[in-house]
């Protein structure tokens, strides 16, 4: 096999990296590959641009074309971001006859059906590792590893935006207002990170997730969402009171009526490995009938991480195995229609409930006689001391096992107490 | 492709599993291996023996040339264990044509050179997931997921019995003596756990991983290894009061002069995950130039989770991943020499060591000394309480950065003063 020509379109964050790792280990990465890999085409925005990078001349172009069309590369990494010109790209490099990397959730989430269609069509392949998780390969380990298993649940921390923010919001007491200021300054956060704290990155990957582990084909934007974005650091308090972190978990099930998914923060014991994923990080558990329980724990983001991840689908499609393993999953198969997607009304587990009512007799048996008439039991039960204004207490109610629909009613029901201020708040504590 | 004919030697613990595995999910496994798998024969000791799994009338044999050779099997799984017939099998069934799953890391860690060679003269292949962390799929990972980084370190608890009983001294403060043999009733340790106890499993494990990360050839039997049979419960005892936990650990780390290799009982602070790593799991965490770091966490050992492990390599050697990887990594090839290994005079790190002194003035000056005349600086020093008999102290030490060869001089120094009792204990703090 001779060189594999590799064209690019994009040299930011990620783009950059791959440059840098394609240059520095080239020797290596021949040896691994069993040919050479040569960047000869790089598409950006602004050719003119001053980088951090050093290309050979004449490699980069504003001409998109240049890399996904004609003879000049073999394979397209896509690392543009977005979903419009992106899902361009990704089409037209694989008319073409190239095969495709990607690092682009957002695209294979929103149209991974269609892009999948199409590769099959052109009998090319799509390679996506850096999508989820960032530098932890889950993708490769749930396509590969675990082919033995039936996959039973995936637990992940997948935004490592988010986990910086709620671990500081644990560490230093301090709200989420003041934390997504000092995450923007420190890079940590986007300057737009709206699509990181309302939980449709989660959402995004979670998705992706399910398409490998139970073949299932969900909409994201159906999946019920929460961010922390909404996240009151009153009820970061109270968790830690009771042994909890709080963690923005995606979740995806397999049960008897279908595959459960959900994204929101979660109150998570502090003995549990999730608890104490820190900072940035990534962690993805994975259970499933064979293996029992498997852990995965990494940087989810961040220019060489990804990069890493980036590389190693193109070293695996030099070598072909990208083409062996793309061919076997049939990812995104429309003639092999996967599980049905639950309804989330049906989900199953326990909840951590904050009502603030009035400090009067009979409001705790008002509350109470809300979740016995949904046949929901308390676990535990706290009212803490009076607010600042002396009138208003807050209660803290942790349940056992209930459904997502009863949980709602009932809260519903609180709500509407004469005796109860607002909505009750109501996080998912993990299984 | 049509249907892979499996044969099997073994059907043991890890052998029943595979059966099991085969039989229970030949649907799932025939789509993603693109080709049906059958189990055509499995050699056993005594084929009378009652077995908890049933297979059909004419597979099970005694007579390991029907399985090795003839026609029945187009691939060998070999999970007889041992490394004399073990070797005879792969070796038999290479040069009869048929590629081989094992996951005997003793065989390998022992033969590697030979059998990998052997494989390809005969253009066969070699995969041996189950034989490192049993369920946790660290084989595949250092092979194809992280072939974008150059590896700078592993850190891994690589024996689920040493951890299990551990943990048990840990928790529970009792010594070593007493937690094997409720691990040997409870069935966390064979009934010989010599191998595992004394650090050779270990080893072994850390010699293949050595390869895979680095291209090194270790003759394990030459590796530095502590095991824990020889732990005392006092130093679990100190080391916990110093918020660290005790790990059996096994390390490989890429130095200027060679990469270093050592297992040993090792200090590793409470908040590193490491640490946390509870029960019979293994854990394996890697540092690596573009990823950074990585964790890896799950069962090492077990029926279902090493059949697991297993069966992902017989789907890869069926989709013939297994082939593109083989020949692309080139392991253990004598033609591509690697990277030297390191002195272990020459490992650099922190050390605990306990002295036991005589109670009276002087001893702590003469010990203080022996560590400066190796040019070793005190991180901490702790003199306890006399011990019962009211002569002796024990005098807890902790070091910084020093070589082992300076430590293990120190501590031969220590040895010899009159005012000090027996060897000192020493043990290494991880980084
Ligand atoms: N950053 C991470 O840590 C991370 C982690 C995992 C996955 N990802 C994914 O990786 C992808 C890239 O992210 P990034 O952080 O590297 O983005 P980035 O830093 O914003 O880089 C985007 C690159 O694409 C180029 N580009 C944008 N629009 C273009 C167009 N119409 N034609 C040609 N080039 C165009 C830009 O050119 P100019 O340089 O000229 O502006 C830039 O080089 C996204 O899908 C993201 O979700 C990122
Ligand atoms: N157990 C684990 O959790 C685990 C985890 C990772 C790796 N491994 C590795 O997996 C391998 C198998 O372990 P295991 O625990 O499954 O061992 P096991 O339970 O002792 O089973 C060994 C099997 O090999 C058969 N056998 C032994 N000598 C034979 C011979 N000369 N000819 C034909 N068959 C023979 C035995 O036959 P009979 O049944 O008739 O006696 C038995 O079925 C070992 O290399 C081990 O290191 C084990």
């Amino acid at each position: 096999m001779g060189t594999l020509r590799v064209g690019m379109v994009g040299l930011g964050v990620v783009g950059g990296g791959v440059a840098k790792i394609l240059q520095e280990s080239a020797a290596e990465l021949a040896r691994r590959s069993g040919r050479r890999l040569e960047l000869t085409r790089v598409a950006v925005r602004d050719p003119a641009k001053s980088r951090d990078i050093a290309l050979p001349a004449g490699i980069v172009t504003d001409d998109l074309a240049k890399v996904v069309e004609g003879d000049a590369c073999d394979v397209v990494i896509e690392l543009m971001g977005g979903t419009t010109t992106a899902r361009d790209v990704v089409l037209r490099a694989l008319a073409n006859g190239k095969s495709v990397v990607t690092a682009n959730k957002a695209l294979l989430a929103t149209h991974g059906a269609e892009l999948f269609a199409a590769a099959r069509q052109a009998g090319q392949t799509i390679a996506f590792e850096a999508a989820v998780a960032g530098g932890v390969p889950i993708i490769a380990n749930l396509s590969q590893c675990l082919t033995a298993n039936r996959i039973e649940s995936l637990t992940a921390i997948l935004n490592g935006t988010c986990n910086f923010i709620l671990s500081k919001m644990h560490a230093e007491g301090v709200p989420y207002s003041d934390v997504i200021a000092e995450a923007q300054r420190l890079g940590y956060a986007e300057a737009d990170p709206a699509m990181d704290v309302d939980g449709t990155d989660t959402v995004q990957k979670l998705t992706i997730l399910a398409q490998l582990a139970f073949g299932a084909v969900a909409d994201w934007a159906t999946v019920p969402r929460g961010g922390i974005d909404t996240l009151d650091l009153a009820d970061v308090r109270f968790a830690q009171q009771r042994g909890y972190t709080i963690k923005l978990l995606g979740v995806a099930q397999s049960t008897p009526t279908g595959v459960q998914l959900r994204v929101g923060p979660t109150l998570v014991k502090n003995e549990r490995q999730l608890a104490q994923v820190g900072g940035a990080f990534n962690a993805v558990r994975v259970t499933a009938d064979a293996v029992g329980e498997l852990l995965y724990y990494g940087p989810g983001a961040g220019r060489m991480p990804t990069a890493s991840a980036v590389v190693a689908d193109l070293v695996d499609t030099a070598v072909g195995r990208a083409r062996l393993t793309f061919d076997t999953l049939g990812l995104w198969d429309a003639s092999a229609p996967g599980p049905a997607i639950a309804s989330p009304a049906d989900a199953i587990g326990r909840y951590y409930l904050r009502v603030i009512g009035d400090d009067q007799p009979g409001v705790l048996a008002q509350i109470a006689g809300c979740l016995a008439a949904q046949g929901i039991s308390i676990a535990s039960f706290l009212q803490h001391e009076p607010l600042t204004d002396g009138k208003l207490v807050p209660l803290i109610i942790t349940t056992h096992d209930t459904t997502e629909g009863a949980a709602a009613r009932a809260c519903d029901k609180i709500a509407a107490l004469e005796s109860v201020q607002g909505k009750p708040v109501r996080l998912r504590i993990a299984d």
